[in-house]
């Protein structure tokens, strides 16, 4: 497998090189704001030490990661009302990888309403005002 | 949320009450082959014990599913020398849950090969041959 790239998107989102809407952070993870949100409070969870995907990530970076999935979504049913949770993790760029750092998608679904395409950039005055929801949720 | 059903379709697979394709077990969880598949190799991993969805799984059962989710992921690569994987985890209706029995997706993916639609039963001897592909990346 290729190697890590310290200079993806996500590892300058952690080195605070560019900026994100954090709402959880602990020893081992942040939780931002995903900035193409297919849903309204899409979010982010990926570990603060390098793994390019879950085909390398040590188990250490894959269950501290994954316990905060499980934060988030608890946390996005309860700032949404959200009537369900899609979970989605890609791996390489044939399994949908776009930024080669480990990262789980969090969408909160409500309903019959269908998951928007992907690759339109987002209002970020509502992604804002998303994120204070969610770390709302969270205190 | 919803109380767990012990007649839905993976608790049915867990008793031996319906057949299933299994790939892998260990003392807390099951992998098993999607009846139908989005890709070649499409597996579902679950836990023994019996949760809806990540919203009530405790953590113990959570850790044990992903570790076993990573280890799958590693051997579909391996089996079908996929070149990427593609990992879903739905929770209610509203998120894309069908079954409610906590289960990952995990799809072995291939450059230019695009997932198929849902809901088509797959070919049973092609299935199974697939799932002895893993069991001998496994091996």
């Amino acid at each position: 497998m290729t190697a890590y790239d310290p200079e993806n998107i996500f590892a300058k989102i952690l080195r605070a090189e560019i900026p994100s809407s954090r709402v959880y952070e602990d020893d081992d993870t942040v939780a931002f704001m995903d900035i193409m949100p297919r849903t309204d409070g899409h979010l982010l969870v990926i570990p603060k030490t390098p793994c390019r995907n879950i085909l390398d990530a040590t188990p250490a970076q894959l269950a501290a990661v994954t316990a905060t999935v499980q934060k988030m979504a608890k946390a996005v049913v309860a700032a949404f009302d959200a009537d369900g949770v899609t979970i989605q993790q890609f791996n390489e760029a044939a399994g949908g990888q776009e930024v080669f750092h480990l990262h789980f998608h969090i969408l909160p679904r409500h309903d019959g309403v269908a998951v928007r395409a992907p690759g339109t950039m987002g209002d970020f005055d509502l992604i804002a005002q998303h994120a204070e929801k969610i770390k709302a949720a969270l205190s």
